[in-house]
């Protein structure tokens, strides 16, 4: 397959918004209503594929390479860009697990008898139709597009123009693999381009939820550019408050492991909030971030204890620096800290290192995050480290899901009535009455 | 307590948008993680202010009455208005059913071994700060304000004018049982006026979500001015299809029960969808209809068998009548009727009358609604009727909630992770394993 054939079969640049939409309602709803077979099936389908095709995939992927090369694209998204045979191996594992976990779709939540012969039930289903925007990791399409497959959702997939060879062999095979187990190949579908994501981010008649993939940056522009809901995260702005009461070498360890681990994850600890108690055991923990090679912007009193510190300015607190640099801010007392990380968090992932009890127990009922931590360190704050399979991404939405998503992000649920001619007229004052019995779900 | 009294202790017309909305998020802070105790003497508190200042309620509400009297407010309009002493009752009643419902808040939800000595919990929290808007009817502040105190959110309400009075010695009893149960008395707030809906719908930083409950005209001018997550259905165009299979006397109940229960209900059948077999039995379900008053509008192929019946043009399909006005359309086969409520319905309720199991089975699994029914009556989609306890309302919105919403849309949830100190670098190749137990959740 050439690239124009693959963009061809994979894209719908030449498609308008609305038509690429309409499809994807429609596919999903297709797909929604599939037995659960079909979708492994496709899955099974997609893992073969994957493999017979992979020549032309890590082609494509050359020709990507060559191109940023040529570009002088950053080395990390260079890198980042690159698939090699291992990496398709790894997809090819993540496809296969994704197939044989149970179905998620239909799964019965709920069931009461409003009156014998008037049964509800609530069932899990797929929100519809998704579009996904991410940057240059091709990898991405394959791990996104077969959650999408296993939930049963229509996705739409905009990837970078830096991955757009292997980006569209990928969707390509992804269609083929929804054909041949008897599904709509428009439940995944290639767009390309900034002009398209900005017409689709309209389509919210037809289009049900958008996840960024990407930077804050990303995240805040689509939500203020379309009224589809958006799972994301603009920002991680993690801290780890260090109590008076706290184990030096164990704030040392979760300081380091949290800033210097990846420090451009969301996850990643921004900022130490430290209890004035603990300051005369500090320097054990600035040494230690000072060898893993941390710049720390402290306040005065930090400072007092860190005197090779840079001088943290009004602009620190809340600041995503995203590379080795780390806030450092004194405070009062637990209060304190708690109203701290409230006022400059962004409610993703907060964290207290203490040997006290009650101060950890205070610190998990009142820290208003989407993940609260005791004793480790933030960058367990992802669905992966959480057991959760596949990640669709993280929230700080505290609607529909939050913190890690795994699939069960990707799904909503529908209620079923079975009756027998009834009326609600039939019931109230001198009429029938509601039993509203629970009924046992496991069994059907 | 005279009206400008009452006014200053529960409206907050006076403070900014932005201090009602920071005022609302830190109450919600300080509900979220107060004892379930604290929400239980609330409910308590609430319940006895409610009988010691009944006579203040009814007296408020006598001028909210003389004012919609002079003003010549419409008849139904009035109806809504007036709080009797057995309203008063069966809200004080609906009171003490929420005090005795399990609390929500911090239910265990999931407990995964990341590692021995690493446990991860996902519990149920309060989403934050709700703003609800709502018309003429007063009782709706008791409702909302009890709901949310016992799910530990903040609530900002805006009433309607016409129910000022009622409302502002509502929202001051709300306060002062808040206040009496120790929980900050800010978590319920009453607001007024336009300007002041417009001005809270920008404060997406502090507010988390808005419920709507009024016409749909008000849910999608809401949808349109904030980016803050609605709760809310902008339309309910619900259909009955007649499959050939029908039995006649259980379509023309259920069509009777559908439309003429309550017209103006989102849960209303606005059409019924009917296969051409069924036509030779169409009478009986009209006839039913117009000795209960009913206006059919429908299409010449109905007609020929309903001459009696008003002719429907190409803007009746989607139609949401709100009166006892009727579609009727033939459709040529269940494919049809299925595509004819995708594309005419607003996912609300559909339903199909069938002695047919196939074409019952094949209508739940295919049509992509809240709620889908088989011979029952589109107006059982109702968080009361579905036994949900109170409702907050019905979202056709696919993302956190869908259909009839009780208690547990007005939650979502958090992460707790307990550790001894580990960072993520301490896993992986080389390092520790994730053991990724799931651990019982009964027991804590």
């Amino acid at each position: 397959m050439n690239r124009t054939e693959s963009a061809t079969a994979g894209s719908a640049v030449a498609g308008s918004a609305a038509a690429v939409a309409r499809r994807a309602r429609a596919a999903g709803r297709a797909a929604a209503a599939a037995p659960a077979e079909a979708r492994v099936a496709a899955l099974d389908a997609l893992h073969r594929l994957l493999l017979d095709h992979q020549d032309e995939i890590l082609a494509a992927n050359q020709r990507d390479l060559d191109r940023a090369a040529a570009e002088a694209l950053a080395p990390p998204l260079q890198k980042r860009l690159a698939l090699g045979p291992d990496k398709l191996a790894t997809l090819r594992d993540g496809v296969v697990a994704l197939r044989d976990q149970p179905d998620p779709v239909g799964r019965l939540l709920r069931r009461t008898e409003l009156e014998p012969g008037l049964i509800l039930s609530q069932v899990t289903a797929p929100i519809g139709a998704l579009l996904v925007i991410f940057e240059s990791r091709p990898d991405a399409v394959v791990q996104i597009g077969s959650l999408a497959l296993k939930s049963g959702n229509a996705v739409i997939l905009k990837g970078g123009s830096e991955a757009a060879d292997s980006n569209a062999v990928l969707v390509s095979l992804l269609r083929r693999a929804l054909a041949e187990a008897g599904l709509p190949e428009d439940a995944v579908q290639g767009v390309q381009g900034r002009d398209a994501v900005a017409a689709l981010l309209d389509q919210d008649a037809c289009i049900d939820l958008v996840i960024p993939r990407g930077s804050g940056a990303l995240v805040r522009s689509i939500q203020e550019n379309s009224r589809i809901p958006v799972l994301g995260h603009a920002e991680g702005v993690c801290h780890l408050v260090i109590d008076a009461a706290a184990d030096p070498a164990r704030a040392a360890h979760l300081a380091v492991d949290g800033k210097c681990t990846y420090p451009a994850a969301c996850n990643a600890t921004e900022a130490l909030v430290v209890l004035r108690g603990f300051l005369p055991q500090l320097p054990v923990v600035g040494d230690a971030l000072r060898a893993a090679g941390v710049t720390l912007r402290a306040d005065a009193d930090a400072r007092a204890v860190l005197p090779w510190a840079q001088p943290a300015t009004d602009a620190d607190p809340g600041t995503e620096y995203g590379d080795l640099t780390l806030g450092v801010h004194v405070v009062d007392d637990l209060d304190a800290a708690i109203a701290f990380v409230h006022r400059h968090g962004s409610g993703h992932t907060d964290a207290i290192c203490t040997t006290d009890p009650d101060a950890a127990a205070t610190f998990l009922a009142r820290v208003d995050s989407a993940s609260v931590f005791h004793d480790a360190s933030t960058r367990f704050a992802d669905g992966f480290r959480y057991g959760l399979g596949a990640e669709v991404g993280i929230s700080t939405g505290r609607i529909h899901a939050r913190g890690p998503v795994g699939v069960d992000g990707l799904l909503t649920t529908r209620w079923l009535l079975r009756g027998q001619g009834q009326g609600a007229g039939d019931f109230g004052p001198g009429g029938r009455r509601y039993t509203h019995r629970s009924l046992p779900i496991d069994v059907l």
